[in-house]
């Protein structure tokens, strides 16, 4: 079965909402009662699966771990006002060495750090399995914003450039290092939650999603969530002149990866016609890339046509 | 480097105490500020390391990584009245089906309801290596109780019966399957974490942990974290009938496995004399076992004498 498949299945078991949880299973975070609602989620990632140890270093793999993880809270609309914490889960390898575990840890201290995030806790074990990092992280909010709350004729935003991180693994992998590709190896290696960001589209959007699989299918999370369905024109993705630079060396169609290659981790919200004004004020560098649209289903044009990229994203067991 | 001297590196690096978390790392719990302190824990359970599909069927192992975690909070006295939550991260490795998966989702959907635990988010991926669960659990506690706090001249008491989980894991390896082995069994597969009890120690106990690398060395932890040692009479122990005859019929010394097996899941706690009576009242089934004194770490006596099982408790990496 696929991950999504199981995810659904998997709620079905626990039950989508639960006492003191008033939203549950399947969105980015859950979100707890109390004083004000509490939002927590969980993401491990596993060497082999996630990242690779011959184009990231230890560093980058604590780093991206915790930036990924801080990401979901984004997505929700976390307050960076409040305390944001973090709980990690190291599983070990018998090849990892102190050194490397010394480095990994200070990648994950640099990004707490950068991102306003306390690491409270943890856990270390060993596997005879590949290095994996599980984290929690915890932030507050005085308005979630989730998946489901998007209405027909939403307008679609997203909330920076696209594609650089996809780019980068390629050039990664590919061993280009001029500096168009390493700014893209950068984005892919040591990518930022958008907390600052998703805090202000908190009081706009009526729904959001951070744009992790990649940007098609994210999209489609959403819209699944919300029970519309989105047209957006991709010529109005937004592309750095690095990515396109690092592309072009590659022989990569920028537009394609940003659309499909996901590791961005900007933030995907949907916005009332009559927020928009506001949206420009509050965030000048948000762009609007398409609406919400009866119906289900994402569709995207290039040129005025249907397209489809090689990909739309990211699902594990496929 | 070991498991805890990599804590206390850990702890050093990100710092052992952060804003919003009055405890930080290297307790059962992070306890986070709020209204009332809030509690959370973290913990992964590895294939090979601590399960074996061998002797634990799929829903074992789903109920025993949940828990393990809520053992933590037992630990620290989460208040069993307030919302109890659960986030699950799983790791499938290739030859995990889907028939496998949903038997891990009941048992830990089975073991979510014996505790009044509702599990309300989680993260799913692939892995090449082997299975393995991380738990994230998040209670309440009016008064948290940690490992630090016990004084000189406290009673070191336990909440039951110790080494039937030891004995227990021995007779599934061995494919001992009479009456006794059995009830064994189950307490190493389906162990409960105590938080009933847990609660009751709260308003009580001086420091408490929960008994799961095994009894000397979870109470060296305690004394380490509190400064004093303990003196622990190892013929008080509790050990049950069942613990004793499955014993027997392995060769095994069941008190040798009560001292240091672990996986029990009782809880450990330290309560100052004044308090005995009031223990005795509200958990007669408690059992005291020996007392702290000044100094560090844990003595043992048998029948009067100096006694150092062959092994004190598990410690990853070593």
């Amino acid at each position: 079965m696929r991950e999504f498949a199981w995810i659904e299945k998997l709620a079905g078991l626990f039950g989508r909402q639960a006492a003191g949880a008033p939203v549950g299973i399947g969105d980015d975070c859950a979100v707890l009662d109390g004083a004000a609602p509490t939002l927590v989620s969980i993401d491990t990632v596993v060497e082999g699966v996630h990242f690779d140890r011959g184009i990231m270093s230890p560093a980058d793999i604590g780093w991206r771990a915790l930036a990924v993880a801080l990401s979901d809270l984004a997505a929700c609309g976390a307050d960076p006002r409040r305390s944001i914490q973090a709980l990690v889960s190291l599983q070990w390898p018998p090849d990892w060495n102190d050194d490397a575990m010394a480095e990994l840890a200070a990648g994950l201290r640099d990004c707490a750090s950068a991102h306003g995030c306390a690491i409270v806790g943890g856990d270390t074990v060993s596997t005879p399995g590949p290095l994996a990092l599980t984290l929690t992280v915890i932030g507050g909010a005085a308005r979630p914003v989730l998946r489901r709350g998007a209405r027909v004729g939403d307008a679609v935003v997203v909330t920076g450039p696209l594609g650089a991180s996809g780019v980068g693994l390629a050039a990664l992998r590919a061993g280009l290092a001029d500096d168009d590709a390493r700014a893209c190896g950068a984005a892919y290696r040591r990518p930022r939650a958008q907390l600052a960001d998703g805090a202000r589209l908190a009081a706009l959007a009526s729904a959001m999603i951070d744009i992790s699989d990649g940007l098609l299918q994210d999209l489609g999370h959403l819209c699944e969530a919300s029970g519309v369905g989105a047209d957006v024109d991709l010529d109005l993705a937004p592309i750095d002149e690095a990515t396109r630079g690092a592309a072009a060396k590659l022989g990569l169609d920028p537009v394609a990866v940003a659309a499909g290659a996901g590791d961005d981790y900007q933030l995907l919200a949907t916005v009332a016609p009559r927020d928009l004004a506001e949206l420009r004020r509050t965030l000048p560098h948000a762009t609007v890339i398409g609406a919400t649209r009866p119906g289900a289903g994402v569709a995207a044009t290039r040129a005025g046509r249907p397209y489809e990229p090689p990909q739309r994203g990211y699902e594990h067991g496929t």
